[in-house]
């Protein structure tokens, strides 16, 4: 078999095969609905309730706290319309960033076609939001302030504790979409006063079709469902509940370990280092502990991101030119706009996403490649 | 192990373990994002294609009139939220029947709190919509008529081609719930005449937290994704796809075949026949191939449909009294109100729900145990 070397762990990672294991289960003995009265109901439903206590404890979050939804897609536009159903006339304001995924900003333009207004604020060079930034744009009509955890295309990771405390001292609700930081970075969800929080299973070696949303259990919040049905969910997200999925979402987030997230960070260090070498490169976002331990983002000045991307592939090499939802889009990442590349620069970057799977081997080989590979391209190129 | 016979297939399924094997593949190796441009990528939606493929040809569907989704309630909620904030001021009117499930009537219900009209149809007693009714109902702001196939509770399949060819003339969009009915009733779509369709795995020996909805192809179908995003599926559901869960819906509608359906009538009937001869019961729905070929609901008069089936439950027979969504309400079924019974009657009747894993003889045992229970909950009952 060929040698294969995945560094899209971005775009999703492999399944854990004990998390694969405790799915089987479910899918071949437990398989009852979780909401059916007998006790093949009742075992289901025990499976699904251990799984909501490992997640919530893993924020500091308390289980009726966490509704499942179908994924980190649906948790987002469950978060932000169903906030702007339940609020809107009477508050009518979101807050958000120029650096989010598509699916907070394709919901933002949405309620914009309902009457809902949006601030989009800018970041700074590696991608920070200054906090002062948020204070300043709340307003009396604001309902929500929603801002990325950790950038899904530069890693960058936002200070969402001052964020968060901004938003209490000013009685806005705050969201953010923690989809590609969960279980990588500490999150406390009362400390860092956060009230909605997105997450997912597949970035983290669970399923696909898995998501949550964190909902502070205060007075206050007041959210319609996005999905109606039977009222599965504490009433809020309707739907038989996906029992398997679920335990593995569970069984993947007792699977992360601190040492996984040290290995994955001196991994990356390491890549970055060895890229730096290269002439005419620039890392794009923040380095340290600011930065995703699993995010590298590159810019190759003067080669197309694509052109390696695909050269790499030939060898087994799997990276992304930026988030994998617009992969087929020939725009320019906006996220990498909104760091001030131009488009030249925005598409001569490639990002490279580790997993605990990834050995320094596979790094030294990949490094090997992308060496051979630019320095090929620049040859060729109209660009120089 | 103690002995268990599920009988209740109308709430969920145990996956088929072919099924589950070919889903594994998906987890353990072609893990890829079906969205990213590698080889990864390549090889999952390769996979995810041809799932499409083997579910489109099952309702003779175009491939691209399929669009996944995370559960038949997502679908339905689509459905007609989706048409509604496209076709809304413009046409505000749905027509729908007083038997759907909660999915759809609860949708309705918060579309009328947006400005939505909705008209609810009534049933005959064994549950049938006259398509006299719908044709009457039709106004010239009517956007959709929405009715469900195969009824979940009673079994009652609607005659949807002539319902479908109403819609048809009169130039109203028809979409139907068929998460009952697909694969266990024939389903031509052209044929039939439907615009939209729902339909789901977890119902059929698939995964839970898939389903789908079809959407015909044709000029004059506007609708509003549910999920905003990365723009997967078309543009029309956001949302990495699941890749495993859609492989194991196809695997599972190629696992489903004729020769399930005639041993599930066959055993239906049965089942039927010898409850019947239990005194003082009745059959909620109709009998023979109107009737779903693995429902069964039988009202036991003057006595708890709840006791029964606890009762049951401790014989390890799986038993429900009305949907699995609703079974904490303690409201009488609004599908058993709609097709005439009492409240009394309502809560003493109970659901049977067969798949192909049950035999001959976990249906003898499941009577002789039902009749026990019967006698013996009649002679304390104080409602004789």
């Amino acid at each position: 078999m060929k040698k294969e070397i995945y560094l899209d762990n971005a775009a999703t990672t492999k399944t854990d095969e004990k998390v694969v294991k405790a799915m089987n289960q479910y899918f071949n003995e437990k398989y009852g609905n979780a909401s059916s009265l007998h006790l093949k109901g009742e075992e289901a439903k025990r499976g699904l309730e251990e799984a909501r206590d490992i997640i919530a404890r893993k924020i500091k979050a308390n289980s009726n706290e966490i509704i499942f939804t179908g994924s980190g897609t649906e948790a987002n536009n469950f978060a932000l319309k169903g906030l702007f159903f339940a609020n809107c006339p009477k508050k009518d304001h979101i807050i958000t960033t120029k650096i989010e995924h598509d699916c907070v900003l394709n919901t933002c333009k949405w309620l914009e076609s309902k009457g809902c207004r949006v601030t989009y604020l800018d970041v700074d060079e590696q991608g920070f939001v200054n906090p002062k930034d948020v204070e300043r744009a709340i307003i009396s009509k604001t309902f929500v302030v929603s801002i990325i955890h950790g950038n899904n295309e530069i890693g960058t990771i936002q200070n969402i504790r001052e964020i968060g405390r901004i938003c209490k001292k000013k009685g806005v609700l705050f969201h953010t979409d923690a989809c590609q930081s969960f279980a990588k970075v500490p999150i406390h969800v009362k400390k860092d006063n956060i009230d909605l929080m997105t997450i997912n299973a597949h970035k983290i070696h669970g399923p696909k079709g898995v998501g949550a949303l964190y909902i502070k259990r205060k007075k206050g919040i007041r959210i319609t469902p996005l999905l109606h049905g039977g009222g599965q969910e504490f009433k809020l997200r309707s739907s038989t509940e996906n029992v398997p999925g679920i335990i593995g979402f569970g069984k993947a987030v007792k699977r992360m370990k601190r040492k996984h997230i040290k290995k994955m960070r001196k991994l990356r260090d390491y890549f970055i280092d060895e890229l730096m070498k290269i002439p005419k490169v620039k890392l794009n976002g923040p380095t340290g502990k600011k930065r995703l331990c699993n995010n590298i983002n590159i810019c190759f000045k003067n080669i197309e991101g694509e052109s390696i991307g695909s050269f790499l592939n030939a060898k087994g090499i799997y990276t992304s030119t930026g988030s994998a939802c617009s992969s087929k889009s020939l725009e320019p990442s906006h996220v990498l706009s909104a760091i001030g590349l131009d488009d030249l620069e925005a598409n001569s970057s490639i990002r490279m996403s580790l997993s605990k799977y990834n050995k320094k081997e596979d790094i030294d080989f990949a490094v090997d490649e992308i060496k051979k590979t630019v320095e090929k391209l620049r040859k060729i190129s109209p660009l120089q």
